[in-house]
């Protein structure tokens, strides 16, 4: 049976470790954003516009006017995510990272919804270990990347990021990366009743 | 090893049942409003202010002037539930449901805070087959009992209701009671490191 995962989480929650460790448990493929970029190359948009406008919004743009003619570079770069998301999601069972893809994939059958959260402290730890965030200035990068990743959200989607009733399931990875995966396995597969 | 269980839920989830259900396959005691109640019979205040009083807020009294001198009885009758659930989560293993148990236990070690959601849909079946409330209603009545839980809880604590990363698990029962209890039951285990 095909069914999609998607990862929403904090920045320094370890969600896209997380995710890809749940892929390779179920043995199904693992999207992060850099494969995201990947599966736009058809798209005509240039890598070096992709990174100037990814995670942008502008105030002339929402879900609600998503097809106007005039798009701006943020709005191409967003449409052309959404476009790679549905195709991706329609081929093979996967793990999806960020990206609002639990927004893009709605309607579709067989989509679970995950949102990974953690305690600041423990933020704290992995972005000055993981991303080289200096530790003085930690803190105040993780509040407001995931400041930017809500807005994003909350701009592109009509519902509210890190908002419980959103997901399927919510998990605060202080209980361990590991612990983490066996968890949303164990759900997954009493969710699509995979042995 | 002792460990308490806190479950939030939206009315009409099946969050209490789940809690019940979570109790009983871990062999250990449950807690509703009902017992809580039970368990606040030394406080003096009668069964009848209980009933009035409860889930009641009131613009003068919050977490950070608690011991106010001149308390209101919805004040008094909170108090009375926090202390009966603090002295019921230190003497043995436990499941509470309801009451800001998981902001009474803030500093307690072992303590697993769950919130438990569900669609409309959902919970307009369920509030019309177990509590009686006419379908023409429920989804009226669903959101106001939800604004009212979000009300009482945002305003005795410092967190915010139904918000992901307030809790270590959120689990949303569309997936089933049963299998919501199983994932719960993996999450405790992992936690707890119990067999």
């Amino acid at each position: 049976m095909k069914y999609v995962i998607t990862i929403g989480r904090e920045y320094g929650s370890g969600g896209r470790f997380i995710g890809r460790m749940v892929a390779e448990k179920l043995g199904i493929d693992f999207y992060d954003n850099e494969l995201i970029y990947e599966a736009c190359k058809d798209s005509g948009i240039s890598p070096k516009v992709f990174e100037t406008f990814d995670e942008k919004t502008d105030g002339f743009f929402s879900a609600a006017g998503m097809y106007s003619y005039d798009m701006s570079l943020s709005q191409k770069v967003f449409l052309a995510q959404f476009e790679a998301i549905k195709k991706i999601a329609s081929e093979k069972s996967c793990v999806i990272v960020g990206r609002c893809a639990d927004y893009v994939l709605r309607d579709m059958e067989n989509v679970c919804n995950i949102f990974i959260c953690a305690p600041m402290e423990e933020k704290i730890k992995r972005a000055v270990e993981f991303y080289g965030v200096k530790i003085e200035k930690a803190s105040s990068v993780i509040t407001k990347r995931d400041k930017k990743r809500k807005t994003y959200y909350n701009f592109y989607t009509d519902m509210d990021w890190g908002k419980a009733s959103n997901y399927d399931l919510c998990i605060n990875s202080k209980l361990g990366v590991e612990n983490c995966v066996n968890v949303i396995v164990t759900y997954v597969k009493e969710r699509f009743k995979i042995e």
